[in-house]
């Protein structure tokens, strides 16, 4: 492991993305976005996963200028094309064009299609905070989920993200997988050379498994809940959810036929859509009530929470977002850190376009 | 157990609800989203609820004769004061609002406050079908549920319905508690003197139970993953998020401060809004893309998910709203069936008020 600056691995992916054919304006948006998941914590959304999109783009999966645009749109809604951009780049594009219509109708909403991966989902719902605004963030993303009773992936890990703003306290943000359980996760235990818990995975016969290398095998994460008995029917519903708004509002590739993020995959001849699908809601607070009213009850729900009792052996109750912004102020101070792997796969990806890492 | 037709239901609680004071409109529309829910199976929430609201109405906590009206809009949004009615009536009049909104503004989305328990949440959803939008329903409740890491019961069972149109195949309609088990399923296990599965509820001192009394015994069931290893923390943050999206927004009571549904449970004396909260949205599927093309993908997404490959010893896959349609066909030829300890509540309250059961 070795310790990296913020402007280090900001610089290098900056520059690995100007190196690639993006716009000045689009390789800064994208290492923002990318650096925020290293940031908060998400390290496999992060500069990990930066050797992927490029491999994306050398097979012509991934359009470094595209003219992302507004397709079709109403007062309070609009269905934004990527141009098979970079996620990363066209969802804070959409997310703007979210802000922009709460602004005027009291909410905007944004399906997008012929996109890909975004990064973390929180980057986007967060944008709205300065505003004074609720900001929602969807996606779905490549097949390794399997349904309630369904031995096929048919579903991404499509998560869901809801930013809150308060007045004194720090923001509540959810940022979570409808699985019980994220492949990040998996893949640390897969490292450890260590089980996962039941009720994560199942193989690919469709019975359940604690080996952390079931959905690698063929296998297939879960729905949050796990099995029906604990209500992986709800996870299920909420994953399906994420899908349709993302995808079938918009126009884009949904269940199974969703393109798969590796290179190595080729994606289905007979698509759906076009490309990924996001969804991204704005919702102007005081639209509803006053925004100092709103927030500073917002105060005291989060303070509530926070001072409940706690149970046996843990220290306090969390507020969603507590974690993730803790890491950041860590980070920020101590700098990240990145696994020997990952620094490998950078350096050599530095080395092969002549950009230093 | 006894069974009982539609009809019959429907007149006794019509005219329960005219003998409580309900203006013929609102006896009406409270009796069918009532007894929608027997129909559909969420008995919990059907006419063995009935003496409930009357208790409350008798305590003088719900207003028969409301003045619903908005407080607060913008061309999207608005918010909406039921004046201490009961929610089985309030609610309808807020989705008919976000309906009338999305009918215009492309979407439409609606926080209530003063408001009472307003049934099955599938039901006020379902509205936006008929005007091709997809319905949204949320609501808060009293609160039964802990939040991870907690030993107090901060949050209701605050279940999230959508529902999205399709074209030749029936509608997609989740109605999901965002616990691991609703209560109602607790009630089952009581009443035959089994016990819980683990991951659904915890005793008073916060530790994990199996009896199916812990809640009733002082403890709290689990938020939709059961425990942190299996992703309570994101059952915790849904939870929290119709809380505030119900409740904050609105100026309704949030979190611990949720009125009691049971009479003989006095609401907290300093109130940090009024009665309790819901949440309402309505899309208009056409302010994404043609109304066509959306629900003809429906279908195919539909018919994919329903053809998946069973997992061994199930039989098919199904789609949200599967079940709870198939039991209305049912109970709409056979009838209704009610326990008996339900008939005997039900006769004595007719017998009280003079009305025939």
């Amino acid at each position: 492991m070795a310790i990296f600056t913020y402007d280090q691995l900001y610089k290098f992916t900056h520059d690995m993305l100007i190196k690639i054919g993006c716009p000045e304006v689009h390789a800064q948006i994208g290492a923002e976005v990318l650096l925020s998941a290293d940031m908060r914590g998400v390290d496999s959304h992060g500069v990990a996963r930066l050797s992927g999109y490029v491999r994306l783009w050398e097979k012509g999966r991934i359009n470094t200028n595209p003219n992302i645009r507004i397709v079709h749109e109403s007062p309070s809604t609009a269905v934004v094309d990527g141009d098979g951009g970079l996620g990363l780049v066209v969802a804070p594009y959409a997310m703007n064009v979210a802000i922009e219509k709460a602004s005027k109708a009291g909410t905007g909403w944004v399906s997008v299609r012929n996109s890909n991966h975004y990064g973390i989902a929180g980057y986007h719902s967060m944008m709205a905070l300065d505003h004074d605004m609720i900001g929602i963030s969807l996606t779905n993303a490549s097949p390794l989920v399997s349904p309630t009773f369904s031995k096929e992936r048919l579903l991404g890990t499509n998560p869901i993200s809801v930013a809150i703003p308060a007045d004194q306290e720090p923001p509540f943000v959810a940022d979570m997988a409808t699985t019980t359980a994220a492949n990040g996760k998996l893949e640390i235990l897969q490292r450890k050379g260590k089980d996962a818990p039941e009720g994560w995975i199942q193989d690919k016969e469709g019975l359940p498994t604690t080996s952390a290398n079931g959905v690698k095998d063929g296998g297939a994460l879960l729905p949050l809940g796990g099995d029906r008995e604990h209500g992986s029917h709800k996870g299920y519903a909420l994953g399906s959810i994420v899908d349709i708004f993302s995808a079938v509002l918009s126009g884009a590739n949904y269940g199974p036929w969703v393109p798969p993020f590796v290179a190595f995959l080729e994606p289905d001849p007979n698509p759906v859509g076009e490309g990924i699908g996001h969804f991204f809601g704005a919702m102007r607070v005081d639209a509803f009530r006053p925004a100092d009213e709103f927030k500073s009850h917002m105060d005291n729900w989060i303070r509530r929470f926070r001072s409940a009792k706690p149970t046996p052996g843990n220290e306090k109750v969390l507020i969603p977002g507590d974690p993730e912004r803790e890491l950041e102020e860590q980070r920020r101070k101590d700098g990240i850190p990145l696994l020997d792997p990952v620094v490998k796969d950078l350096t050599e990806l530095g080395e092969k376009f002549g950009v230093k890492f």
